[in-house]
């Protein structure tokens, strides 16, 4: 018997475990062209808070009473499509869930790289995406830059640190904690700042980037991105990716460095990974290169079981994880 | 005897008549290469305010007890240059003064545009130039845009509005009372917002652009600023120029809509119209060409003697001035 979490109810602010319901699916017989997907690992995402909000963005929300959604890594049970055989492992959207059947179309095989599966849902995935693309792209991160990043010790941020290294860039990153920051430190970041230290993000920043930033990575806003404005260079570029200080609380955003945008001719860019998703290939050979050169490090939290789920993406809310978030069924 | 304003102390928040005195500066002989201007035009411009500060900058700060500076119009009285004759219209930087003695390279000819030499100070000078390359180049504004401009009955707003319309631009300007609003719609604003009617800025913005704004022109921050988030169409791009908002207060921005950044893909660019002027040619010959046209329109607020140039400047931050603040000689 297939299970799925639902949504029940939308959050006001912080979701707690009373917003999901885990329902039984049924079971149902293949359609032709489909397959049967036994999840053995689940991803759950910051940006997955949004889809929890009655509002138009640029991924449709989540539906009341259906299966949510995310990505996931699973096995093929059963197939009747021409393209996978049963004992396949393989990736798809239909996260939130023990077992998926999916249209052929909507499944796709792992990558050709020596890690293990779950690793396609973080840094060799969407969250590495994110990292290679907002830097590289977005940010036109460059050899010699002193990069920021927010939330470094995140399924992102870890990654954008790596990354920014092997590109040749001076790296400070920003951690909640003593135990976070030291990890940040171990990927090669040539400055930490703990923000629950109890010294304004605005201030330790300036003591570890006293000529100022190049970029900054954003994952959280607030008075990161205030510390960012604060100790920009001319021309600084900060790439916008998330700002998961606003995704519940909905509070409005108090920027004291703002108006030095203009003399410092700074650019802020959002953006979103999946414009970038028909560049993939330039990910997987930059990524599989760094790899195989010793340059990428990987650490998972993981949670165990399907009814976990609620609780490991309520976690990435409270600073649960290093790494990326995952749960293993 | 010539005569000069000088900064006689750093305002602190919102300048006043106080931190300013004119003083004598006495009359010399001029050097081998310099020329004698009586000035007859002074500008007054926003950004002066940053210069009062004693905070480094894209222009320095204005030395205390030091005459200030600014752009101005004069005649050539006496010349020790090959470069310029007695009797000539000119050009230069050393504003705030009744009579300015400079090297013949700090000076320049006024270009051969059909315009009263003041004009040269606003729509056919550097508040014309940030509106022209601020809309064009930094914001990237194409025919069909809705662009939205703050403090649009300004100089450099004004100008926004109608090289927008120019441009085949659907555009909205807000402005501070009904007679301000009345002269953007007469530039040919398609929508005008009163941002003194009481209604906040982000809903009236709603009203008038109901599909959302492509260029947001940013003369004022704040709450303008603001609403152009909440509104900002997939891809909008936000040229921050000003933000006299916080140019006195210092107090932080409060932005309820800054994450939409992400989803909207938006782009926000802070500049600096010095940046732009070896590309001058390009804008005098585009604004020539639509001074033909009839498409531009000019208003001036002009106060009379040197010693109104203080209170002059000060009208620029309680909203004093339609079209370009200037002081007549």
């Amino acid at each position: 018997m297939a299970r799925a979490w639902t949504l029940k109810s939308r959050p006001q602010g912080l979701p707690t475990a009373d917003n999901f319901e885990l329902v039984d699916l049924g079971r149902r017989d293949l359609g032709e062209g489909e397959v049967r997907i036994a999840n053995s690992w689940l991803s759950v995402d910051p940006y997955m808070r949004g889809r929890m909000n009655d509002v138009k963005s640029y991924t449709p929300p989540f539906e009341l009473g259906a299966p949510m959604q995310g990505g996931a890594i699973g096995t093929v049970v059963e197939s009747r499509s021409d393209r996978f055989k049963e004992g396949e492992t393989v990736q798809h959207f239909a996260g939130w869930r023990d077992e998926a059947v999916l249209p052929a179309d909507q499944v796709q095989p792992l990558p050709q790289i020596d890690v293990d599966p779950q690793a396609y849902l973080g840094q060799f995935g969407m969250p590495g995406m994110t990292a290679y693309f907002g830097l590289i792209e977005v940010a036109g991160a460059q050899e010699g830059d002193t990069v920021f990043v927010s939330a470094a010790a995140g399924a992102v941020g870890s990654t954008v640190v790596q990354i920014a290294k092997a590109k040749g860039c001076r790296v400070i990153g920003s951690a909640g904690g003593a135990e976070k920051c030291a990890w940040v430190e171990s990927l090669g970041a040539d400055a930490v700042i703990d923000y629950k230290s109890g010294t304004p993000v605005v201030k330790a920043l300036g003591e570890v980037a006293r000529n100022g930033i190049d970029v900054y990575f954003d994952n959280v806003g607030g008075e990161h991105l205030d510390a960012a404005l604060a100790h920009g260079k001319q021309g600084a570029r900060l790439a916008i990716c998330g700002m998961i200080d606003v995704y519940n609380s909905g509070k409005a955003t108090e920027l004291r460095y703002l108006a030095r945008l203009i003399g410092m001719r700074m650019r802020v860019q959002g953006f979103i990974v999946s414009d970038y998703m028909d560049r993939a290939a330039e990910f997987y050979r930059d990524m599989g290169g760094w790899l195989k050169d010793g340059k990428l490090q990987r650490h998972e939290t993981v949670r165990d079981g399907l009814e976990a789920t609620p609780d490991a993406f309520l976690g990435l809310f409270s600073g649960g994880n290093t790494g990326k978030m995952l749960v293993r069924l």
